[in-house]
């Protein structure tokens, strides 16, 4: 029983990588919001369209762990499922290096919806995430 | 009764932010990340010179709320204090925006050392950070 | 004969350094951007404020030379000048290391602005650097 | 008669795109990089281990034309193909827009190999390069 909805592949670019010869820390967090845009788009949504109507999907906490250090070369996967309470959306995100399935990234990304600058429950947002909504 | 014991003054840049006009929330672990290594800096501790010594801090897990966005032109502080659990440390890392003082983002931010690949304990650390721990 | 026109400090952050131990090429763009949206903002123009007002200056050739590299913990000083050739502004900008003033970076970095989705002649940009332009 | 000995397939991600909406300067100097890693990759080069071995291929010049804005969504394609002179190497690196096949951007990318320090020829490039040299 697979529980995720999406994923998407990944190589580590060396840039990513600090003075340590590992990812730094804050590109999990572009891993993760890459993967959720890719998510979206798969939909049709935009995020910059959205953006210039006036919505803006935020970020309003991140529970993060970092299990396996990725470094140069290496190749993983990053899979989505989601759940809502609320307003609020979280998405579900775990990182998978490909060369041995070992668990590299844990994350729970809360995120809301600004709609003209004040925090919003998103119409578009709860239609187009209905399907995938775990109960 | 200031509970902080390090602080450091930042300007947001604007590459920091993206396509919504905010800073990124792959930045606020970039703001992090700075402060702690400032207040490393200031105890003579280099990251580079560790990781030369096989010696390398990482991150095991992070908790952030991200309470008011970050725009293009503030001007915030990022304060600091320290706990220990074990062989792992806890940053307590607050972010502040000046104009108002309002919290921009609270984290709690675990660190662990890997000294030539293992998981340690690092006298080094146990030293620096003795005279800051909060019991 | 100082011919620069304006400077700002910086330190070298960490998170900066790739996997060589030293700032990664891309990042002196990043210091050449700030410093150059630090220079207007001391006239009180900010390009955040010019994107929702549909004017954006862009980046259409950057010519740089990489000569001593940055690495963590440098000081360095980042200078700018300014010439001027048709609808084209061209900054002139330098990057020093404190503990030696040795040439870390040197760039000329053409911008234009772009008006409503046009190449165009910007009115704010020119009586705004007016006073600065070298013949 | 195609030029380019090497090309790698993108797509922006949203985090790569700054307050303009478009996709900030700094990051064409990670697709030229993350281009020239994946070349190298394919000839079982691996800059961390390079480095490792005290071999750090690194960038001394950089000449960029920005053509065409490369915007949230868009996918592109970068092509590179190389020349030598004397100890210096230098990338050719262009990216077309993959809907309309535009220019997005045009880079010469002058490197040089620091071994142990110091500016040095390196055999290992040397022989790497020599089928794809272009006379």
């Amino acid at each position: 029983m697979e529980k995720y909805i999406f994923e998407l592949d990944f190589k580590v670019r060396d840039y990513e990588c600090d003075l340590q010869g590992i990812v730094n820390n804050a590109n999990y967090l572009h891993y993760f919001e890459h993967t959720r845009h890719e998510f979206l788009d798969n939909m049709n949504i935009n995020v910059l369209e959205l953006h210039n109507q006036g919505i803006d999907p935020v970020i309003a906490r991140v529970n993060m762990a970092l299990k396996t250090p990725l470094t140069s070369g290496d190749e993983f996967v990053s899979k989505l499922f989601l759940t809502k309470e609320g307003i609020k959306y979280t998405f579900h995100q775990d990182l998978f290096r490909k060369s041995d399935n070992r668990v590299v990234a844990k994350a729970k990304i809360e995120a809301v919806t600004i709609i003209n600058g004040r925090l919003s429950r998103s119409e578009l947002f709860d239609q187009a995430f209905a399907p995938y909504i775990k109960a």
